[in-house]
């Protein structure tokens, strides 16, 4: 017999959803609220929930045995004072789609200039500036896992050519050239578009420096779909103030929600979409815990499991 | 010998492109004015231009063989008063690509609410409210030749479901389901987004009507990258002033363009793009040309050839 301390904000929905599944051997226990969580979960070995409430109640479960993340990231669980002696699983290879229509809903509005036609529009004028087009544009993903695939994927259907900033992989067949390590310069010399896709790491703090904006030519827009800690901020407010980069198109930050009175809320050039990316769909998340449920049933090896030294 | 006419507002960037492929057997005279056309093509069996210059010439050309339109409409050219005794070539096949990204750009942006996020940034506001997605979203395609074609596969990349409203073709593989002739209702029963591509012909004007505005669920949104004639412009208005249907994003008119006092400019749920969609690229255009001024010399039938009866 398995115990559930299902711990969301959504409780009830993923408790429906679960319901349904009629799974064998388990009972649950619900709620939103994590001290409620240390009381009603007590006997629980597994948790599946939001990281931020998993990592206020873990130390209490004597029992413990797994935490199925609802989201990818799972910073709050890698705090070095928390236990590791359980296997930690995240969600994984559902955000590509929605990720995809993020990033190039923000690349095409930028070529096709949907905002400044929105201005001629509400001034009556008849505005026949020539649009520009993803055909034959470069672009930069710095990670390429499941969703920087995804991007590729998509950019590779516009025609553009694909650049990979990865640690060592080179397994996705839609990036045309990949580089690794100290390559950082020749990776960005010549792009129209920089994504970071990166999770917040030690080797992807600060990453995307004042050194990689300045490789970037003028015209080029950083993206970051990824976590607010692979940027150095202020070196981004500064390369977007002096035009040293065209744009950026932020859904992260370094602090969320980004402070009311932050510079970046007002800068032209800046687009905020206050990490709105790639929501977690309950049907998505629950479809990865009913497979891995089955899989810790029949002793097989969970999938999407983390790296606690990796922190992926 | 041939002597080629070329008409055009952009005559200097399409003569240097033709000199410099160095075709055999050519002279070529090249303006942008049509009065100076007449007098300077007398003798001209091959004209290459815009169709708005080339209707006011070919009737004093004797010797004139072949006119190549540099646009894929050639309306003015379909005039009944005017002469048909020459072939008539348009520019197809190289619009797709831009098209695709007119109407998807537009279609992600209503999905991600780009323009209502953009304005909660100017309010310094934190805006959690969670996007669309067009996966698993119908669109409905009026036309699907080589432009069609091109949208339809875009959909497909995005997971959307494809039905397509034709005359009788059915050949495109990434359309889901054909509708034809007084099919119109069932096709757009469930469309979350109705695209014309429609040209400008005797059987396609005013096909978008209110019957057909009334047959759309109301969380529709209409697309028009055809031509204005196609749509019952106040039917149109009339839809999205009652909420019948969600939005229109309107390239083409029925005059263009548009009056500065027109309605449409001022309705909060319309985007205007002031017929900006497809670009003609010289390039490509003249691509079109020297393949078919190849064909021409070595006795083959021209590639794009008009219909005069058809219109397209």
């Amino acid at each position: 017999m398995h115990r559930l301390l299902l711990l969301s904000h959504h409780a009830d929905e993923y408790l429906s959803l679960i319901q349904a599944a009629n799974l064998p051997g388990l009972s649950i226990a619900a709620t939103s609220d994590a001290e409620e969580g240390v009381i009603c979960g007590a006997d629980c070995d597994i948790v599946f929930g939001e990281p931020s409430l998993a990592s206020r109640v873990i130390s209490y479960l004597s029992g413990l045995r797994w935490v199925q993340s609802t989201w990818a990231g799972v910073e709050p669980l890698l705090d070095p004072s928390l236990r590791r002696d359980y296997i930690l699983t995240n969600a994984r290879d559902v955000f590509g789609g929605f990720m995809s229509e993020y990033v190039f809903a923000y690349l095409l509005a930028h070529e096709r200039r949907i905002l400044q036609r929105h201005v001629s529009q509400a001034a009556g004028k008849w505005d026949k500036t020539l649009p520009g087009t993803l055909r034959g544009r470069k672009i930069g993903l710095m990670g390429v896992g499941s969703i920087g695939a995804c991007l590729a994927r998509t950019a590779k259907h516009f025609g553009m050519t694909v650049k990979g900033y990865t640690r060592t992989s080179e397994t996705c067949m839609d990036v045309d050239a990949y580089y690794h390590g100290p390559d950082l310069k020749a990776f960005a010399a010549d792009l129209d578009y920089l994504v970071s896709v990166l999770p917040n790491t030690a080797g992807t703090r600060r990453i995307v420096d004042a050194a990689l904006f300045d490789a970037l030519p003028p015209k080029a827009v950083f993206v970051n779909v990824g976590r607010g800690s692979a940027v150095d901020e202020f070196a981004l407010i500064e390369a977007l103030r002096t035009g040293r980069i065209a744009g950026a198109v932020l859904d992260v930050f370094q602090e969320e929600p980004l402070p009311p009175g932050h510079i970046l809320w007002r800068m032209p050039n800046v687009r905020i979409t206050s990490h709105t990316a790639a929501p977690s769909v309950p049907e998505d998340i629950v479809r990865i815990f009913l497979e891995n449920y089955r899989r810790l049933l029949q002793g097989e090896a969970l999938h999407c499991q983390v790296d606690f030294e990796r922190g992926y």
